[in-house]
């Protein structure tokens, strides 16, 4: 049976990752292959229960360590329920943010540990790790002042105090990187639009065309 | 600062885990300790959340993992609202079950391993494990034979396979049992409650009473 194969896009708002997911998408559609495009939780209703918990505003006295047990809840089950089926039909799945952006947040960014955050979230997806993964990368603040133009979205909550919080979150992809230097490949994101997809493209390529 | 003493209790439905608990929170106060009962979710409201996300009858699609993820996520929570602060007051804290639950019903009965069930709960829980823990033992087909003859209690659900499975969280508790045996203490739950009462007064006694 064919097997699929699991890419995940790492990189903050503002890095390019829905547009140069959607080029590659439709790209690899015309070349035949099957695609699906997801996030987190991605319409898996059990997984949308969980995500309202964590984002539920009345919720502020959530503990950081019940919040990533909870991310790993939810990511468990969009991968059992929408990943695992897609891959074993034989398609591509491009993932916007998987496992790294908890390891980078919670794990780093929020001080809980990235082993610690790994073990739980090793036990969600078990063998299931992404291929390969694309971390596209850029200063934060000139992501955030790409956002900042753009008029359909908000910036409102995105202080000083978050930038900081940015660049502290760019320290734990780094920090990945140099950990999974097979699996993680950064894309300068501060290049114009058609240079960063060219660039993924070419990684993505060379990970399908790669015999198995 | 005086602090408190974590004390968990595990075993079958019909054990006597109730009652026992009551007549030692009645007895321990009159000795002049606080003393605090609780069971998850225990009242916590993001832990209710999560149960009802575990409980909701729709969620028939609910994976294993992503259910012992979020009994973690639950345990957690109520650990840090409702025994964390108990336990900083000086009070005696009686868990009717805690981690070994997950332990004894995910880890080993489900089949997902004790290991990675545990690895997920010390995330959960840090340091704060149970100073003690009273295993109450009973044969399962006796606790719920003792459960049909209280016109309180329902049994609509216990059918052959159920048993079954509660043979196998018994074997559960037994590997816990050698894996911890400094902390977890069996209690013949068989005895007339009065016998029960007063073995699991004497071990509680003993952990109250040893000098720090």
């Amino acid at each position: 049976m064919k097997k699929g194969i699991f890419i995940s896009v790492e990189g903050p708002e503002g890095a390019g990752k829905t547009t140069v997911l959607s080029l590659l998408a439709k790209e690899l559609e015309t070349e035949g292959h099957k695609v699906m495009m997801t996030r987190e939780p991605g319409g898996i209703d059990i997984a949308e229960q969980i995500r309202k918990v964590i984002l539920n505003t009345h919720n502020t006295a959530m503990d950081p360590r019940t919040e990533a047990l909870l991310y790993a809840a939810a990511r468990r089950q969009h991968l059992v329920e929408k990943v695992k089926p897609a891959l074993e039909d034989g398609a591509v799945v491009l993932c916007d943010r998987f496992i790294d952006s908890s390891l980078a947040y919670q794990g780093y960014a929020r001080g809980l540990g990235i082993d610690e955050v790994l073990s739980i979230n090793q036990f969600a997806i078990e063998q299931m790790m992404p291929s390969v993964t694309l971390y596209f990368d850029i200063d934060p603040e000139e992501g955030l002042g790409r956002i900042s133009k753009n008029a359909g979205r908000e910036v409102n909550r995105l202080d000083l105090e978050t930038i900081e919080f940015h660049y502290k979150v760019r320290e734990g992809y780094y920090i990945l990187m140099k950990r999974f230097p097979e699996r993680i490949h950064r894309i300068d994101a501060s290049q114009p639009i058609q240079n960063v997809y060219e660039q993924s493209a070419e990684k993505i390529k060379k990970t399908i065309d790669k015999p198995v």
